[in-house]
């Protein structure tokens, strides 16, 4: 007996990846293809996924892991939208909308970094775990995850590329380049930021450039904050930034120096290693998440988005 | 009819508050008294209940408020204990096992802010809410609240007293007291750090003193760390620092201003008078939440920390 599969579209700033199966180790179809306009680029993931439903008959459910900020509250007028992004044209689009309207299909909807610690909890780096902290270090920074076993969601969806950190400007004068903020975390230790700091980008720095030392340092303080603030199992840490093997080590060290044996927690303190580790689910995390949000949104009572309490 | 009332223990650092009662409106009993060691300080509140039960009859729960860290995993072996505080004899001490073989009771255990927060939710500035962050500003600097609707937990418990903040060190070369971390917000804006930097009590600073700009700058910093990271819907601010009302639209101000309109929600851009307030229960907050707690311990399956998925 084949299972009926799910859709999954991860909408990204820079690509769009399509996913139809039921999990990683069944994925039917794939393609990815680069942001363009909302309309032409949305028309081509659905193109794609009407295709696959004529070929591989009827999906049960489309999964949407999204670039935000996104509006999550289902009893919002603008729920399923893509909400006050800079993003040129992508302002206000009804991305779950259009999905369900053109597919037939329930939808689930949450942010890139929710659906891909979804995804790692079911299949990679979460199992077992309730609550842990899933991040992305590449263009942006974002962070999601789950606590006590629901995505985190509250009054919109945490943006944890936004929080300051201690940005001592005597040794990197470098000033930030968040828009919003100058020097919050995406402003200093994004991958565009090292690009802008060191000229060069950040791919192409050696293993001996002080860039590195100073880029973990960042992420420490931030992991320091998250750590103090959600109290995760465990650190996930994705993107292109952290891509280069050396920073774990660097910057699971200064975790523990600044926080200085005060959180006694023997998966800090004895097991570091796997306190903070890369997603296991790779690249393609965010995109399994989708196929993970699908899988949700035909269990519609087991989605938090739609408990009673909220 | 009158309803079996519940017991509640505040454990403080300084001091301990006991209730007898079924909330803010029904509190039948109530003592307070100074925190020293802990044979003596348990007895006195164990002593205070039992003899509430010897004339009230049967206490139907109690619930234990207490200051940190704590263990509150239920499958620990040392759950319900105070774990590594340096407050002198207080470290490894079973609070809750004591209260349950002392009183022959169901037992409710969570750190004192948490417990703050479900007393607000349940009967002051919470009511409604799903997930809100409840802070106190005093001798020391904690944190706790609801995430969807449970109160937060994770690995520990939140020790958000202890992130790092910016520190401009030219405009506030005080290095901070905290014994861990120096700097970490806690070491920088406690009651005792307002004290050790401008070698006076918080509470004597005249109101046009430089000190609150610089408190509200770095609680405003904390607020928006705790914003970008948790969503919440509302951040209630207690403690003795806090009880300078001056504090609040300074601190309301500069969050609005490092945020920036990044996060784009009318409850934050609209609304900020509703969205960072004072507890509704004043400093009654902590023991009434061991009412909450206590409440909570006889529905044992609403009890998060007891749900299948921990």
């Amino acid at each position: 007996m084949v299972t009926q599969p799910f859709g999954a579209i991860e909408a990204g700033g820079t690509k769009f990846v399509c996913l139809v199966g039921t999990g990683p180790d069944d994925i039917r179809a794939e393609t990815r293809f680069p942001t363009t306009s909302p309309e032409r680029t949305l028309q081509q993931a659905l193109d794609f996924l009407s295709a696959e439903q004529d070929r591989q008959g009827p999906l049960a459910a489309v999964g949407i892991a999204s670039f935000g900020p996104v509006d999550l509250r289902p009893d919002s007028p603008t729920y399923g939208q893509i909400t006050s992004t800079p993003k040129p044209g992508w302002a206000n689009v009804a991305i779950a909308g259009a999905a369900g309207a053109a597919l037939g299909v329930p939808v689930g909807f949450d942010t890139d970094v929710n659906a891909a610690a979804l995804a790692e909890q079911r299949w990679g780096a979460g199992r077992g775990l309730h609550s842990f902290v899933y991040l992305t270090i590449g263009t942006g920074i974002g962070g999601g995850g789950l606590l006590d076993g629901k995505l985190t969601h509250g009054l919109v969806h945490p943006e944890m590329g936004h929080i300051r950190v201690p940005h001592d400007l005597a040794a990197d004068p470098f000033p930030g380049i968040c828009p919003f903020h100058g020097d919050c975390l995406e402003g200093l230790a994004s991958g565009p930021a090292m690009h802008a700091r060191w000229r060069q980008p950040a791919e192409d720095l050696p293993e001996d450039h002080p860039a590195w030392a100073l880029e973990a340092r960042y992420l420490a303080l931030a992991l320091v904050t998250f750590v103090c603030t959600l109290s995760p199992q465990r650190i996930i840490m994705g993107g292109g930034v952290m891509s280069k093997p050396l920073l774990f080590p660097l910057i699971r060290r200064q975790v523990l120096e600044l926080l200085n044996n005060y959180v006694r927690a023997p998966e800090l303190l004895q097991q570091i290693d796997s306190f903070i580790v890369p997603p296991a689910l790779g690249h393609r995390a965010g995109a399994l998440g989708g196929l993970a949000l699908a899988a949700d949104a035909v269990r519609a009572p087991l989605r938090s988005e739609l408990t009673a309490d909220r």
